[in-house]
């Protein structure tokens, strides 16, 4: 099979945080497919074509570019972030495992990227400090209440989580209830960053805590994180606040 | 306030999975601080001193990188990975809180960089494809039984698991031990994979079980995940296993 297929992570959105491999792999490509705004941020080679599919239809995008690499083509599916964190990755391997024999025989190449936590966690301070978790709050996919399952566990474990798909239009209410949820088991006090397009010019870093977090909006380009109770904040004097979670801990199992 | 601290990721070891903006803020740099092998990956450029210091010495290291700034000059800590999981990051705050009020008033940018997880994961297939975790492994710095209490939660609520550190000299059991622990919840069949020096020529990706997995050897360059319940493994003629998480959670909580 010469086929060959790559899935690329273009991170949160500023060119600068895109490593070269993933450059090189995407001006390799001879055909693109992915969410038409991810494609958008890629620069135009002749000859390359590409193919926009709306943000739900992953499988049905994975599906195509397998078929097209079958056809032995030099094919990439764009993602944001990093394509095995809640992205392109995944769909791609059900499909492959679903698919037809010579989807399993042909070159597959993963490039990773920067995802949305460690973006908004570098621009916050190193409220990933710690051990962490990253759970999507989408219910798309699974029940509702095995979202709340992992909510209490990263809680009481003492986990710094990081929330990703916050909210939907068809689910608005998610984070608000996920917060409300967690602040049943973590102080008031807690630190919580809300991060939007980090890296693009319409940019923003909130920090505030979860007694105060239910009352801001987010939308789908949202990463929220939720400090534990060790998470700190350090005020600074005309300079952005700094978030952190301590690399030691100090309350007990 | 004139100076200026960067904490830089490198990413696992690769050149090309190095951002730009990382590597632009090296270039930047008078000076660096880091542990040896990570200062040893950066580019020499003429007028640029460096800084090296032992593995163990975060603290005493982002001190002296502090107290540089404050001179006014361009600093920049070298980190492994991502400064901000289980790096550097943390440990410049920590300083920057502990330390005297000039060290809030200056420039403080974190660069963030590929995690081993991601770049792991990315050489795997999709193992991080779903609600996922990161436990550091290392007692220096909290008690073992609270990573215990954190591997029980992880494998409970059903995240897919990364570890850290997974062993060190003085504690070559931490890996075996989680392992077993993990065992104890989760099937013997469960996907682990073992990555270490990912994208360097001693590059080594092996997929196991979690019955098999506590006779593999780790070191410190090595990052485990293991997988969850639904994590699966995908045979490939010719071809290397692909191990993924998929989107859809079919068990109930």
């Amino acid at each position: 099979m010469s086929g060959h297929l790559s899935v690329i992570g273009l991170g949160p959105g500023a060119p600068e945080q895109i490593p070269p491999q993933a450059s090189v792999a995407l001006a390799e490509a001879d055909a693109l497919y992915g969410y038409g705004p991810y494609l958008n941020r890629v620069p135009a080679r002749p000859g390359q074509t590409r193919h926009a599919s709306d943000n739900r239809e992953e499988g049905v995008r994975a599906a195509a570019a397998l078929r097209h690499a079958a056809q032995g083509g030099r094919v990439a599916i764009v993602s944001g972030g990093d394509p095995g964190v809640f992205a392109m990755a995944a769909s791609v391997c059900e499909e492959i495992e679903a698919g037809p024999d010579e989807w399993r025989r042909f070159d597959v190449k993963i490039v990773p990227g920067i995802t949305a936590m460690l973006a908004v966690a570098a621009r916050a301070g190193a409220p990933l400090g710690h051990d962490f978790c990253a759970i999507s709050l989408s219910d798309n996919l699974k029940p509702w209440e095995l979202i709340l399952k992992r909510l209490d566990a990263a809680a009481e474990a003492g986990f710094v989580t990081a929330l990703y798909n916050p909210v939907s239009q068809a689910r608005p209410w998610q984070l608000v209830t996920a917060l409300m949820r967690i602040a049943e088991r973590l102080p008031a006090t807690t630190p919580v960053i809300y991060g939007r397009a980090v890296g693009r010019s319409e940019e923003s870093i909130r920090v505030t805590t979860l007694a105060e977090a239910t009352s801001i909006e987010a939308d789908m380009a949202t990463l929220v994180i939720v400090g534990s109770a060790e998470t700190r904040v350090i005020a600074r004097e005309g300079r952005e606040t700094l978030v952190y979670t301590p690399r030691a801990a100090k309350v007990m199992a």
